[in-house]
């Protein structure tokens, strides 16, 4: 399958896990709806991004209501759902922040625990500690599905290069980044990250974060996006709740990386 | 030092090597008149970007007339001079893209062998095979000045992570990259390129490029450029001759690892 259809739900998230799965819900149904066949929610779209709410939103897989959500809606509505992600409990009580992915059969095929914490303090910007609550993972996170092979990573993990270069190593054709960046981070950052990771390592990546909630407080930058393998845009929210529908051709990457060969290109007798 | 004066030559470069010389001499008189310690030439400035030149060009370390004029102009004017690149004979007849740095008392301090052979083909862009007359070195290429430690690699070498990122675990605080990008790939590439691997390792990147010359086979796209370590552009020029004379802070490179200690957060259990 060469041509395929991708949704991005860019909700806004609250503080009652409910009404933020019914939300979800919503917007899923809506990118069914358009024909999407994979379909992405943002980093922590069942939870504030707040420290002091992850303990209380966390869920031990495979228990727990967002989860049986997930499985649920990706089952009902045959599709491959990327479930954002949610804090994560493990059975000695470690949080992580995880996300999980469901086949069109509501088996859960993949599972990335986010690797690299963030821990940043930038004066009269953001000052932020993942680490007072969570664990990181330690496991890089690349799948098989029909439609192409695919790779996730979350939100602060896409500032290296390392674990992006590893994920299409394996083998990643797609990105997929549920992520919320802020407004000091977002505004420098976010666009010129999606499309370098592109362009270095000629895939398309996704990234899907949170609507701007203006009594979050964490304010998330939003701008889903999508890029590709020429470091181009292919389209781009603002930071309103919204979806983005998008038919993405995977030749192109075949195309791209024939002209540049840029993975052919590496020196690993140097690098490794 | 903390805050230190560079200046980065973007000249025109004809297809007479005493031209090229000459005209190399008037930008880095005009930069040392206003105070530059170190300065940069472009990517084969001394000869066009051309395989049928790059053998006739061609200097023997240390021999040669533009060695002896690189060395001469360090020495004379107290700098410390990256003399771009030229087309380098080796005693086995192969040749290299090869930048030496020489420092004040006229010594070669530093010598880079582009390691990564420009070899694309994109139909209705660009098509140069690098490898046709060329050798890829073998060597990262990092050292010592009075002014910090620098790094230095030639246009394609900048696609690859992998490289930059060795530079800067072996402590760079400036990346300087001689370069001629074309009319294909630099609009896309290059702006993005220097401000990214600037934000991922959290340097200073320096680029020199050849002005435009229209009369040439290969169009260079000019843009000289200077980034820094939170992503941003610094200077650039257009494709127009011109020196840029900047001064740059090396102490932003400590305060930006420090808000955002990208470099500390980096999971090396994982990627090696």
């Amino acid at each position: 399958m060469s041509v395929i259809k991708v949704g991005i739900c860019q909700m806004i998230v609250e503080d009652d896990k409910e009404v933020n799965i019914n939300k979800a819900e919503k917007h899923i149904r809506k990118a069914v709806k358009e024909g999407a066949e994979l379909i992405v929610l943002p980093e922590m779209f069942n939870c504030p991004y707040e420290n002091s709410f992850f303990p209380k939103f966390a869920e031990e897989y495979p228990n727990g209501k967002t989860i049986a959500f997930l499985s649920d809606m990706a089952r009902e509505n045959k599709i491959y759902l990327v479930g954002g992600s949610i804090p994560e409990r493990d059975s000695q009580g470690n949080i992580y922040n995880t996300s999980f992915t469901f086949d069109p059969n509501g088996n859960m095929i993949g599972k990335h625990r986010k690797m690299h914490l963030f821990d940043i303090d930038i004066p009269n910007g953001i000052t932020f500690k993942e680490s007072d609550t969570l664990s990181s993972g330690n496991d890089i996170t690349v799948f098989d599905t029909e439609l192409g092979r695919v790779g996730v990573a979350i939100c602060y993990d896409i500032r290296f290069p390392e674990l992006m270069r590893k994920m299409v190593l394996q083998g990643a054709k797609m990105i997929i980044i549920p992520a919320a960046f802020n407004m000091t981070t977002g505004p420098a950052h976010w666009e010129m990250l999606f499309r370098m990771r592109a362009l270095d390592n000629q895939v398309y990546m996704l990234g899907c974060a949170p609507a701007r909630n203006k009594h979050a407080s964490y304010t998330s930058y939003g701008n889903s996006i999508i890029t590709e393998p020429w470091g181009n845009i292919v389209e781009r929210l603002d930071e309103s709740e919204g979806v983005i529908i998008q038919s993405i051709d995977l030749n192109r990457i075949n195309k791209i990386r024939q002209e540049l060969p840029l993975l052919k290109h590496r020196r690993k007798d140097i690098y490794n």
